[in-house]
């Protein structure tokens, strides 16, 4: 499907078909696009996490009050991202590469990061939020919905999937088979307060 | 183009064609195709700030290094977003649904983000960088080429914009031209270091 048209008919599906299944090709085509979402000195901060026990869903789906497309969803991804990826084996995201343009970046890294947590924050949400909209345009390609989720209580998923401390949880991706046609899109707002031309 | 096909061939691109322009027509495909991407409670919390004066490039290039595409980019958009969008006439962004769910949203937004100042931040970041892959992917299917970059100093660039103090930098995005093939890609970390089933 092309580009544009998936992003136009890209919705957030709450209610998919229980009984559908996602075959085991089509996760990996899923998985293996994910991971082409580009991510800041490719650093590669994010993490899936694929709930697939049942008592699992049921735990998540407790957490994010009983939202139904955590249950009826083919697939639930916890996105998650490591903040303290820029000090972890950080020479295996760029060996492909020149050795001067690998060094130079290499110790560009911790320059970057060291001392400004904030950032370590910032760069896994953004890494794991490019790469959710790279699952939902992919899986929308695919013939698949997706929901993008953030309202749910964070401890008890935390909890649920033994998060690392050095990690953050960025959002649940509910993915399936849409049975309902989404309401009209829900409102935009005006284009002048969108779009700016060299400053506020 | 394919989506799939986009998210393989996206590459960050640092080398333009200083002289090629995207037509306004292109711009606006663009630009409507980056509104269609999610954001939590349809807040739209992200704005764009097109960079067409040359004195503002050449700040901008100033603060992010004089890395080259900053100024070679056909065009450079600053994507900010905004933290208070959940305090900002939210009815705009659900004029369209029928008006018991409309207010059962309107009452879950302040709920949602209340006395979360960090989430305000978190939100802020995820619905701008959801936006910022919808734009790249748009773009490579258009063809052009795009750098998305984090690298800069926010105060100069801030102050160049005059960002509100509500908002919040998320990322400059270059588009244009590439005039040169990228590098392969740099390297992927292993399968079961980003994929996990139910927990870490």
């Amino acid at each position: 499907m092309d580009v544009l048209k998936a992003l136009y008919e890209r919705r957030s599906i709450k209610e998919f078909d229980p009984m559908h299944k996602i075959s085991s090709d089509d996760l990996s085509t899923l998985l293996d696009a994910a991971r082409q979402a580009p991510s800041s000195y490719n650093l590669q901060h994010t993490k899936i996490v694929r709930i697939v026990d049942r008592e699992m869903r049921k735990k998540i789906s407790a957490a994010a009050y009983n939202q139904p497309q955590v249950l009826s969803a083919s697939e639930l991804f916890v996105l998650a991202a490591d903040t303290k990826a820029w000090q972890k084996k950080t020479e295996r995201c760029w060996q492909n590469v020149p050795e001067k343009i690998r060094n130079f970046i290499l110790k560009s890294i911790p320059e970057f990061h060291q001392n400004r947590p904030w950032i370590e924050r910032d760069e896994a949400i953004r890494s794991a939020s490019l790469m959710a909209m790279a699952i939902m345009l992919a899986a929308k390609s695919m013939g698949y919905d997706s929901c993008p989720m953030i309202g749910f209580e964070q401890e008890p998923v935390k909890e649920a999937i033994q998060l690392p401390n050095d990690h953050v949880l960025v959002m649940l991706l509910a993915i399936g088979k849409g049975v309902k046609p989404p309401y009209p899109k829900p409102g935009f707002i005006p284009m002048e307060e969108f779009l700016f031309l060299d400053h506020f």
